[in-house]
């Protein structure tokens, strides 16, 4: 008799082997972390004694699950902001809060807790990318856990590195330190093309070749990133990330939704492995990765679930049932990827594309003892059928849940028996997280109680608070005011023709907070456009004072170049009202008494309205000196000959709200 | 104080109310069975009493899900054969299974299986559509959960009826019976317009308006269904089903896939709840249910899992978490049905699809107290943020599971506390399942065991035996072996040309069984085609007998028409190879001896090999009879100047596939 540490037997071990070998009652036998033997039961019964023999009838016997994609930490921000555009999610929540909040324990934290979440599920082995990924890495080794942790390297400043270069570095420790380690593989992680430079992306593949680490990559998730990148550089991405001789490497590539056949091609030539996240590209609508063809084409295509917050769990039972579903509507071919299949993906196919297939994911001797016992005599799994021994992995795949996992070992260590964790302690994980989440929800509430809090938190806002003084006139087509003050010899100087589309976000706050998208055409004398500015005003209507002839002393203004789209602002600031003024504006400065004002005639167009609007503004800083300018707008108005009657206290907004109703009417 | 039976509270209580009213804690009071006060928790204890107070810090209260399509009893099929096409799926496994065992006792304990299985994932209240829904309404009522109970009725026979005037009457006695009962409602099921009449449907409208019942069909599930009912009433399906007179009834349309504007407004127009089963539907490949136009235009779309044979399970909270991302995927915008609206449409909207808004789908004084309580202190639902007190819909949909579901109640009774199931003996329905699901082994296995029971199993087949004698020769292209029979004297009659396309399925069965598909064109003198048939053709390659000049005694045949693809037939028989041969057939009846030969000049297409292969054959019953008419055809062949070593005794696979060794050399 050969000797070991544990025999596990009785179930239906589905070895995921090549030939897809399953044995019905099966057996596994590990020795020191590692498989020595995997046979039909009562053969291994005859040829081998163990310290511990587990049986579990009734159950699937299969390969720890592998989780090719994720962003472990992220799980303390899970479900922080759902349903909502890439850009709103990942700049207005995850990227102020990642800066506010991520710090090593942040990290640890998260890992301990998603690793626990996953194993509870019946995964062994995942890939990371995020930041601090030393205590990723840690998390992991202690819990017991395989991992592939990429340090993510990022051309902007990151929370744990101020350029790439310092990033490059902390990768670099990070390797030298943990290289050799029996459950963690370094590796290096550029985050995206998009978020690289050249010459960073070529500094991490000469870093991975010369430790021999993994390279993990974001490539392709979206088509924006995709049209953006070849307008910028005129190619692909797959060509132009293999020009930074990235693919010389052992490269895992996550997402890869929107690639051409070529450049499938060229990924499957260098052995690129591919990380499939279908419950992510769903819920950011990133679209449908062609999965099939990477399949048929034999491109190692891996199941990942992404980070927790875009999916919003790390249950690998549901993302294989996903894989599986999603192609099939897809390809509309209900034969396309069939379970078996589906289950090889998050096994086998998951270590190929890690590049760890020598390690892990398959029930073969010789690879590590990652293994996940699955009870089938559930409800939902019931009946079971024998006919065709294969639909073992329709049960699996179509009927199981991660809940149903009931053991699972990693490198032949027990982490989970009977539903419970063995290594780590979720309950105080999950106390500290609430913690953290407390602190976090106090952030963002703080922010967002202010229309400014919130505009100020997504950056690039100049904190300037600027008092006007102005005056506004309605005047009849036929008035030529400018003639007027050059015949009354005041200098009008640098007259300009601008198309102005302006957008008001109106506020029910306390503030009455309106912001305004500007997209401001400068035009040439032949109406062609010569320049295009984007700016965001945060205004109140609150009117500080009003002088004689209805002049106005207004009010606090935020002012910052626009440089997201109308779209965007929308949903990150949620309005309550929104309206819409086009206009054509003839814009001047004049010098009156020793004294800059600018004067604005501007026809609307949208409202449509008659008559040209005069405005006259300049800013002030003291009382005494917004008194002094309300008289010099006085005098102007006077020389250009307004009527009193022509004066309007009326806002452009106002003015729209009531072309819309006496549209109604 | 007031009194009530019980108070459920101290969680957060999702009321799903028009208003989506969040309590947090909040309460929920019942009192025969009914919601008699929603509220915070903190004014519940104020104003009220009762016998039983229950309190569920920690967790999230809502109203039981609601399943707006399934087919119940298919639970003892679930798994059966899974990755199949529909119609391989459908006619060469669920049909055969389902005439075989399909009986009331059958039904009534898969139904006990399903509800034992929706209770545990939160689920009070089912649509059903199955046959004898008799014993479906019965197991649903001794359980305690709601159902609507459709009476499926078709214009086929069914395993319950032998034709649709038959299943008419069943339904109307059922309906008679169960209108009026507290939890079951009865219904009126006509499958599909595909499978209807228009007198059928005109009759299960009369019928579901007389004794005001709802009505349940499936609607353009599939695209081929839109294309065929196109082609065969030359307008969509909409409109013809309207024409019937069953909108005029309370119907809930299943699926509706592919549908224009034009029939999504008739269905609005005339209230017609829909039942979004999106797993299903990419299960099946059937396509992708425009759902986000269908709640833009105000439609009621519930949920369904529809029948966990095409599912697998019946787990609700998968298939409304799949629902809001699939929505974000198919419309390329994540802000697409969000968690919040995803919800609703499992339970506020899932109700009002199957008119029974007034009863159930939210937790409001009233309505019945149909109540899932699930726990949101679950690792994968950790952290939980305040911030946004909508996310705790996030939660629900993107988070948990069905097994975080804790506590059930139906109409005001228990059904599950603790994830114990209290009106149902699970244990004992799985053993019962067991039974049955091994008699169903039993019944596929043995039909697959042959080739021909399989073949058997579809139907249509004539069960003919038949014997033939026949020879095949390798002719010169020159020569003219008919005009030498013409010359003899012999009357050759009913010449007929032809194009065959025969593909040939070989078995590695103990029978080396052969089927062949035969597409047989019959040309005009100009080469247009005439008429096509095909035809479904079982050999065995086994020669009874070799007579003088290679001429054989064969062999069984069992021949049918053949009214499916080529693809269906691949696809149900599986075989082991499959070869082509096409060729141009020239036929002609020669009659000789008083007896009738066939004789066919064939040159082959596929594999194009040169000369005129020319059999002569006829049908016989006893060996008498074959030797004589081996001796007329030698006869035959010497008249025709064939020489000896013109004969061949290989057929025509055998030369594809010499053919196709050549080509490879």
């Amino acid at each position: 008799m050969n000797k070991a540490d544990l025999i596990i037997t009785g179930g239906i071990v589905a070895t995921m082997n090549e030939k897809f070998d399953l044995l019905n009652p099966g057996a596994v036998v590990v020795k020191d972390g590692l498989i020595v033997a995997v046979d039909h039961a009562a053969n291994i019964a005859e040829t081998w004694q163990a310290d511990e023999t587990a049986s579990y009838p009734g159950h699937a016997i299969i390969p720890g699950l592998i989780n090719a994609h994720t962003h472990a930490p992220m799980t303390l921000v899970r479900g922080l902001a759902d349903d909502l555009r890439l850009d709103v999610w990942l700049m207005g929540y995850m990227m102020p809060v990642e800066r506010e909040f991520v710090r090593p324990d942040f990290c640890w934290l998260g890992t301990q807790l998603a690793c626990a979440e996953m194993i509870r599920c019946g995964t062994t082995c995942f890939a990371d990318m995020y930041y601090y990924e030393e205590a990723v890495a840690d998390a992991a080794a202690q819990v017991g856990m395989r991992a592939i942790c990429a340090q993510t390297i990022i051309r902007f400043p990151t929370p744990d590195a101020t350029s790439y270069d310092e990033g490059l570095e902390l990768a670099q420790d990070f390797v030298t330190r943990w290289k050799g380690h029996r459950l963690v593989i370094p590796a290096l992680g550029p985050h995206a093309a998009y978020t690289s430079t050249p010459a960073m992306l070529q500094a991490c593949a000469a870093l991975a070749l010369r430790y021999d680490v993994p390279l993990h990559i974001h490539i392709a998730e979206t088509a924006q990133e995709v049209k953006d990148h070849r307008a910028e550089f005129g190619m692909p991405i797959v060509p132009w990330v293999k020009k930074q001789s990235i693919f010389e490497c052992k490269v895992t590539a996550a997402h890869c939704v929107h690639l051409d056949e070529g450049e499938l091609h060229t990924l499957f030539h260098h052995n690129v492995g591919i990380s499939h996240n279908p419950t992510s590209n769903l819920k950011l609508s990133s679209g449908f990765a062609p999965v099939s063809r990477m399949l048929e084409m034999g491109l190692a295509v891996g199941v990942g679930t992404d980070g927790p917050a875009s999916n919003n769990d790390l249950d690998m039972f549901e993302e294989v049932r996903l894989a599986a579903l999603l192609a099939k509507g897809i390809t509309q071919d209900p034969t396309t990827l069939p379970a078996r299949q589906a289950l090889a993906m998050a096994t086998r196919l998951s270590a190929r594309a890690l590049h760890i297939d020598h390690l892990t994911g398959s029930l073969e001797v010789g690879k590590h003892a990652d293994i996940a016992i699955v009870d089938l005599r559930t409800l939902h799994a019931t009946p079971r059928f024998e006919r065709d021994a294969d639909s073992v992995y329709s049960q699996l795949v179509y009927a199981a849940k991660g809940s149903d996992v009931q053991h699972v070992l990693c490198d032949g260590r027990w982490l989970m028996r009977d539903r419970v964790l063995l290594t780590v302690d979720a309950e105080a994980m999950q106390a500290q997280a609430a913690v953290i989440a407390q602190k976090i929800d106090h952030f963002l509430i703080t922010r967002e109680e202010s229309v400014l809090s919130k505009l100020l938190a997504i950056g690039g806002v100049a904190r300037e608070r600027t008092f006007e003084v102005q005056v506004k006139v309605l005047l009849n087509d036929s008035v030529d005011v400018i003639a007027r003050l050059t015949e009354a010899g005041i200098p009008v100087l640098n007259p300009s023709w601008r198309r102005q589309y302006d957008c008001y976000f109106l506020f029910n706050d306390p503030d009455h907070s309106r912001i305004r998208y500007r997209e401001d055409e400068l035009l040439k004398k032949n109406s062609e456009i010569e320049d295009v500015d984007y700016r965001l005003t945060l205004t109140g209507p609150v009117k500080e004072r009003e002088f004689d002839h209805s002049i106005l002393l207004s009010r606090s203004r935020f002012d910052a170049p626009a440089n997201r789209s109308l779209r965007f602002y929308r949903e990150y600031f949620q309005p309550n009202e929104e309206w819409e003024i086009h206009k054509e504006r003839r814009r001047y400065h004049v010098r009156y008494g020793g004294t800059d004002f600018a004067v604005n005639l501007d026809r609307l167009l949208n409202p449509d309205l008659p008559g040209v609007f005069l405005e006259i503004k300049s800013r002030t800083w003291s009382a005494q000196d917004a008194e002094r300018k309300a008289e010099l707008i006085g005098q102007l108005l006077e020389l250009m000959g307004v009527q009193e009657q022509e004066l309007m206290r009326r806002e452009y907004v106002e003015l729209a709200k009531e072309a819309a109703r006496l549209k109604r009417v």
